[in-house]
């Protein structure tokens, strides 16, 4: 791995079970090294946080390091990230004075921006992720742009591994009902990262709520190559049977991007059919609930399941801290 | 001590005057141990803060850790505390879940969540504080919930003890007018470690600005058992008198808790009447002058009094660190 | 050096050389010394932040030590600064306790506090910035406020030493158009710095945007002192002829201070005249180009001159942490 930390893309199948197993030596113990010592990490943050600010500045603490979190528009200047912007709006400061700078203090730049859902064909591309990337001398490092979340997706393989072993898993990526349209960044990389890990994965939703067609076609090539499946289904008990891994997950409709009440109405009939409960949880192989959190109790999923043995949601957010270490050290050296 | 440092109630006087020994010894340098070395601490801010968050980042600090400020609302998400909620409304994230993953980051959650001022039965059993330290597996650390303030009130006893050597005291608590109703949480601590310490405490404040009965009780029954007492009075010169100690502090009305502008108008009559000035200082045995801070200068008390030698205020506000210092290591070891 | 350090005002021409000589030993690696070992700093921002929030934490860290970051009005409580207020509106706390306060807790105090552009006459005697160090027993540093900006004064001077030598430079400082009125603490230090280190100063911008007549009758002083000169211009075209140094900066009208709308207005006609573009640059003696940033490009200066190799801008902001953890050594020891 060199260079950034954008999304699973890039990386082969063996550095993704690197990453993993460097994480696992991180949980362990067993790795103690301080990659960091002296250094200094820059944290952005565009949007709230807990895990991810959290586990990041408590990650870079841990390898020796120091952690500095600025946020933009906030404690910090309004940003421009378009290449040849006359400036004379509200943007303060460009992205390329902004990361170059950061480089010039740090190792790395941590970076999270989501999407604005107001235009999809436009934030699909992470243009603001990209400026970062494209003007930065030091790593970037992607805590959740508009297309991808691929640190979560990195400590839900891990996890997936801890919990289950090695190997091929019958994977749901299933929908849920939540009162607004949220990003697709963590269903994305789910969906690619397991692709990758080449597990079989069922994406369930309701039609309307396709996730992004090239990513679709992209997940599909790397489960392919790598022996797995991915298979889209639009019935939500069928879509549980023989699961092993429930992964749920809300996120808004592309059709209604930007039209959030139109989204609202239109996904109001899902509310109570699309909830992950006890009944639905009864039809897998003794799956694991997942979920990146935060996550609306009652709402996406019961009390009842969240609160159960087959919960790992705790684990999977403790995972981050070590997958972010292990992505740390494999990027600063 | 083991478990959650929520208030000083669960204490016996052994255990608050080790806490203060202890503190004395971070002070006077002799305590230099590390008791956080290679770990993280969480604190969580509902409310603004000076003292409790720079004193708790640098105590951390200084015994060798790593603090990770958060804020919910503003930079980290908005937290639902009431089990079994449905979460379809504006909070985003449940106690159960931030608390649990904080636990797998750090070793302590501190967490400052005042009164919201609205309805004082439910407020007063401190339903948020309670939800952390009914959820995480790490101690929790009270700093200032709507109905207690422990680190100020040891750090007010490790206060007294200095510049007034151990044994009983007379000490005065004495309610000031304050443009608007404000939270009680340092009145009922101060009351409560003021008793169990054994001091004779003088509470004066006008007539409906009485503090929570359950917890005067509590307080007389600590008094009875330290061989100290507790006096509440209405005329604010007479409460002056042989006082070795003056505790200032403005708090709401019960009656009118949650009328902010009715206990506004109830108020205007007591201004000029119960600023702590140097006619009602000169009244005392030459008492010491606190306040908990922030304090509005000559509105709770006069500049003549707060820049005297008597007022030790700024040494109250140091003890702070050195007292959060001893109960950090405490629970950590 | 000793005490504070709120501007260059007070500093000899062997003073500040003797800082940028540190700064250099910071930057080449050959000063590794951890003059905060175990101490911590408080840095207080009234305003946002990125180069002197980052570098400060940075900085401090690089030293050994611990930065706690304050921003009264936001995570920490409002701040009266006026001797013997009565306390009964909308600020919290008073300057007095604040520092006095933080100065028990760390080492020394930065603090960021921007002018508020309503009242010049008020605001050029820097009030809370005073406040800060009338009240403090630790040193203030000053972050800028609303007459100074050392810090960055002197990140200025070593850039210029680091790329033309030692030795009296033409340097232009440049006025250019920006969408509202800025504060003048920029152009404010940097004149000043320039004088004190005997550079020939031309100072260009329209009638009516003349800097405070004291700071410039004190420039001059300086110049004259050090050998160097200072000259004041209206014609943008000429200015640039044989400068060595291009240093662009906005600021507002004193004419028309406190009157947003009528500074905006008088600005217009300059907007295309006063960018720092290409054509001005050629007439300069292959000038560098230097701006504070964050700045607004293709509105203060082109895209072809922030870009070309003739731009020294994120150098000058990397020197903002070499000469800050010069200026920290020296005040702590």
């Amino acid at each position: 791995m060199h260079g950034d930390f954008l999304s699973t893309a890039g990386l082969s199948r063996d550095e993704l079970e690197s990453l993993i197993e460097s994480a696992l030596r991180f949980k362990s113990g067993t790795d103690q090294s301080k990659p960091l010592a002296a250094k200094s990490v820059a944290l952005v943050f565009f949007n709230p946080s807990l895990r991810t600010r959290a586990s990041m500045q408590i990650g870079v603490y841990e390898l020796g390091g120091n952690a500095v979190v600025l946020e933009p528009g906030g404690t910090s200047w309004t940003l421009e990230h378009r290449e040849g912007a006359v400036m004379d709006g509200d943007k303060t400061e460009h992205v390329a004075e902004f990361v170059r700078v950061l480089g010039r203090y740090g190792v790395a730049i941590g970076v999270r921006t989501f999407a604005a859902l107001k235009n999809w064909d436009e934030e699909r591309t992470d243009p603001i992720l990209n400026a970062f990337a494209k003007y930065s001398d030091v790593p970037i490092i992607n805590l959740e742009s508009a297309m991808h979340h691929p640190c979560q997706a990195m400590a839900d393989m891990m996890t997936v591994r801890e919990k289950l072993g090695s190997g091929r898993k019958r994977v749901l990526l299933t929908w849920a009902w939540h009162p607004k349209p949220l990003p697709m960044a963590v269903p994305n990389s789910f969906a690619l990262a397991a692709a990758q890990m080449g597990h079989d994965l069922l994406i369930a939703q309701p039609k309307g709520y396709e996730l992004d067609d090239e990513l679709i076609s992209e997940t599909r090539k790397h489960a392919g190559a790598a022996g797995g499946s991915v298979t889209v289904l639009n019935d939500i008990d069928e879509a549980f049977d023989g699961a092993e891994v429930v992964y749920a997950k809300s996120w808004g409709s592309r059709k209604f991007y930007g039209a959030t009440e139109k989204d609202i109405a239109e996904r109001a009939q899902y509310r109570s059919q699309w909830i992950v409960d006890e009944g639905k949880m009864a039809r897998t192989n003794s799956a694991i609930f997942m979920h990146c959190l935060p996550v609306r109790r009652n709402v996406i999923v019961t009390d009842g399941v969240i609160d159960s043995p087959s919960s790992v949601v705790i684990d999977e957010a403790e995972n981050r801290l070590h997958v972010q270490k292990a992505i740390l050290k494999e990027l600063i050296h």
